[in-house]
């Protein structure tokens, strides 16, 4: 029974058709952890006035997902450099009024990059061009990579992101190796292209880490090709948990353990 | 521990000094009826834009508090007679967007004078002319009362509302004597007044019916002699059970039972 108290902070979502998950991981950890949260999806019916209903109400932090994610930019105080990055955002603070966009999206895979101590002398191939590919190409420049190749067929937004930051752009992988690889399309996706693999076992071969923001299916074809060639690997569902424990630690100020975001991320999925 | 799931209907409260009583009383019938409803009390940080987070979350409802009962006049839509009557709200409805203001202290007091099949021919003393005594005065002459005088020492407030309704006005109690009494000052309450008793035992004497809008204590000074004298009394609990009752109503269009009622408002109160 979901008896809350007058003393709860609240933090929610925005999100055109919200899912379950970004609930059930924030208000499984508040519980484990003795905060006086609670956390609550929203399909808002006017993204200025629930902004307006952030500061008013008011609400500590919201998530904010598709198409919100750049709307939301004219309708906050402060932009944190993880938004400003990628002009994009899906996260806001309230610090007593004030709203603060972050993008925990680039927090996340900069902080996977750092975790698996992946080298900034390693080559990369990037394959995708819309907004999580936008985080990662940011992630990687502000880690020091600097031999980045941006694989998409979309020559508009391929070339732009490239040249954004000085990395080259192919339409298509071909036979390009590289020790680096990422995949930001949905290719692998569950319910979409979920047979196709975005690299093949050669470019796989080839490569010494492998890593697919794709998170449904948690094992996707490009994961299962690199498990098996023993490769290191970092996955889509590792994004998501980490983006969220960032989330969780802008709006609390209290870092969960790993075993914690863990138990929250497949509670998660239940 | 509270799990939320993204399909619950949010409705809140806005009151300077939010108290867990509507919190715990609504959560409480959501629960026990099996709707997917959640409740959370708000001290908001600005009016207009929490009314704004109303609409633009969406929020079903808001109960209004003090200080907020007559500057959100401006911000609804539509005003209910219930809380034009007395320029007065404590709950808004949000229908698509659609924001109408109620007043169940309004709506409470007419119910609990027909549930208590008070006579509109019976006189009656009303003791005080702030907010509180202008809905009961509003439902008296509704209901049909007519020989009623306002007994309240501020001679400016007790006079217009005494006006405003063709009702008599006197600074004092005094020896007057009524069938009904109906307490509407903070005298009796506790933590103020607590010791005095607001009528005298002989107008209690004399009284058909004893009405004490103050519900902390439960037992005041009046009712504790209106008992004694083995009078029917009304209760301020009563009020605030069934004000709560019809915000609910209004809110899930769903009417809990009596006895549920009663469970929700000692809960709320435990």
């Amino acid at each position: 029974m979901p008896i809350l108290n007058k003393d709860m902070t609240l933090c929610i979502s925005l999100a055109a058709r919200p899912s379950n998950i970004g609930t059930r991981f924030h208000n499984y950890l508040y519980d484990q952890l003795g905060l006086n949260y609670v956390y609550k999806a929203f399909a808002p019916a006017d993204l200025a006035q629930a902004i307006a209903g952030v500061r008013g109400l008011p609400i500590r932090g919201a998530a904010v997902s598709m198409p919100y994610k750049e709307d939301v930019i004219a309708l906050v105080d402060r932009m944190d450099p993880s938004a400003r990055a990628i002009d994009s955002v899906n996260t806001i603070v309230n610090d007593d009024g004030v709203l603060t966009a972050y993008n925990t999206d680039y927090l996340a895979i900069a902080r996977l990059l750092r975790d698996h101590s992946v080298p900034a002398s390693h080559s990369v191939l990037l394959r995708g061009s819309g907004g999580m590919a936008k985080a990662v190409a940011a992630a990687l420049r502000d880690a020091g990579f600097s031999d980045v190749t941006v694989v998409a067929r979309n020559e508009g937004t391929g070339r732009a992101l490239a040249d954004l930051y000085d990395f080259s752009w192919q339409a298509e992988p071909g036979t390009s190796t590289a020790d680096l690889l990422i995949n930001v399309t949905p290719l692998g996706m569950a319910g979409t292209d979920e047979s196709v693999q975005s690299f093949t076992d050669d470019a796989v071969a080839a490569a010494k880490v492998v890593f697919d923001v794709v998170a449904l299916p948690a094992e996707t074809p490009l994961i299962a090709a690199a498990r098996k060639a023993e490769k290191q690997v970092i996955t889509g569902a590792e994004v998501i948990a980490i983006q969220a424990e960032e989330q969780f630690v802008l709006y609390t100020g209290v870092r969960p353990t790993p075993e914690q975001v863990r138990a929250a991320s497949e509670f998660s999925r239940a």
